[in-house]
């Protein structure tokens, strides 16, 4: 069961709640960032909760001078370790920072916050095993240096088939990321995947390229072309939950063999090897 | 102060809140619409319930039969009559449908729904004699049939300076409509809108149109180019709150002699003088 801290206290989530006055429920306002929790313990805990803040500033919701973003980090450590952690400690937290009832010249100067630890999403052995499908848009991820909470186009985009995993932003013909994490293909010998600002700055996606170039890949930091799919070895994304997930077909169009293929095996490998290296104390 | 229907009960609105585990605050999965309140009477309550409707099925949010949208219907009329409705009955009221905290197959089967009586927003007798300012920006309102919360990219793009009263989008170099509001130009005797579909359907739009049209005015309804702007003679725009508000300026374009024009006035005054026919009885 999920549990939550809000106002100073952990409670089972259910029990939470914000008032219908927050612009997070009116208007959108909000931000957020996942922070996946291995056995109690927090993962690059310290590059979310920066990227958390460098979204609320970008949303112009005040965090001051951090010291909001600290208590936050702290409350994602004490949560990880408590006994009623979600399932063992093996979870998602996600720290939410709420636009708050005021506005006041564009900026949102009462933010609310909360941390909610629950179960990870929809993730199977056999996702890996066999690949997702994408469903590509041609519609973009306005501001996409800011994780906010405006998910809905996206959701809908992808939504209502089964055999879709999540969408595909390909604005302008152009590849950049999915719903919830960074993309990449394998073409020619090269790794490509968008670079930061046309995309959320991923933090998998960040040990993932220096894992890759480490370990001898060439990865190119470019949006692909939508008519370079179809001419991909393979693909795959990388995000906090989904670590490394083979990509095996983009639309109606078959990724490399329909299959998922060496390198995203490889680049999963390197990094359950390495993730002690990530895991808070 | 404002006041909410939720969960059966009317209360204060700070009273009321939403669970953290609803989709609305952790993905942006809401829906709403505005109905203005003119001395307790609902301005055509009929029209935007429908659209809530309509907002709702777009965003896969389930609403049955159509049995909630007829119980907020008389919610917002029930509110609209109370002694505690805002500003003694001349306010907004905002019917809400919430994600829930359920997604299954990519729909939203149990949502939530309140009604929120709240003051207008920033408004003033000097903006209709002085007009107001527009900030340009490229960026596109996704799914612009469906009204959902997803309001932070706009709400950034037209922040920080207080003599921009929001933003306008206008994606590839095509001018669509505001933040919160239909637009109109008025160039070469004709008044020129975007049509339904590049933009919400408008009920303050359908309403001026279709009294422009019987007064004499010859109305077209296209996507006015960005270079335009500079060729016409007023702009405009419309919606429940602002009724016809003139806009002088869009970015550092003057519109016509940058001061507001006699076709606002003009349709401004009709729409005044046809009011009762939309208001509840």
């Amino acid at each position: 069961m999920a549990i939550c801290f809000i106002n100073g206290n952990f409670n089972s989530a259910s029990q939470c709640g914000i008032p219908v006055t927050d612009l997070v429920i009116q208007r959108g306002v909000g931000v957020f960032d996942s922070v996946r929790i291995y056995d109690g313990k927090a993962f690059a805990l310290t590059a979310h909760m920066k990227r958390l803040e460098k979204s609320a500033r970008l949303a112009r919701i005040d965090v001051g001078d951090g010291a909001v973003i600290e208590k936050m980090t702290e409350v994602v450590r004490e949560g990880a370790k408590r006994p009623d952690c979600p399932d063992g400690g093996n979870c998602i937290a996600k720290a939410y920072i709420t636009g708050g009832d005021v506005v006041e010249h564009g900026q949102f100067p009462k933010p609310r916050h909360f941390v909610i630890f629950e179960s990870g999403g929809n993730i199977s052995t056999d996702d890996y095993k066999n690949g997702v499908a994408l469903q590509p848009t041609d519609e973009g991820r306005p501001c996409p240096l800011t994780k906010s909470i405006n998910y809905l186009v996206g959701l809908i985009q992808g939504s209502g088939r089964d055999d879709i995993y999540e969408c595909l932003y390909c604005p302008d013909g152009k590849v950049t990321e999915t719903l919830r994490s960074s993309f990449f293909i394998c073409r020619d010998g090269k790794i490509i995947t968008a670079p930061v600002g046309t995309v959320l700055e991923g933090v998998t996606r960040g040990i993932i390229i220096g894992l890759a170039r480490e370990n001898g890949f060439n990865v190119e930091e470019r949006c692909p072309d939508v008519s370079e799919l179809a001419k991909a070895d393979e693909a795959f994304l990388t995000s906090s939950w989904r670590e490394v997930l083979p990509v095996v077909r983009v639309g109606e169009t078959a990724i490399g063999s329909g299959k998922p293929g060496p390198v995203a095996a490889r680049l999963r490998q390197l990094f359950k090897a390495n993730l002690d290296k990530w895991l808070d104390a």
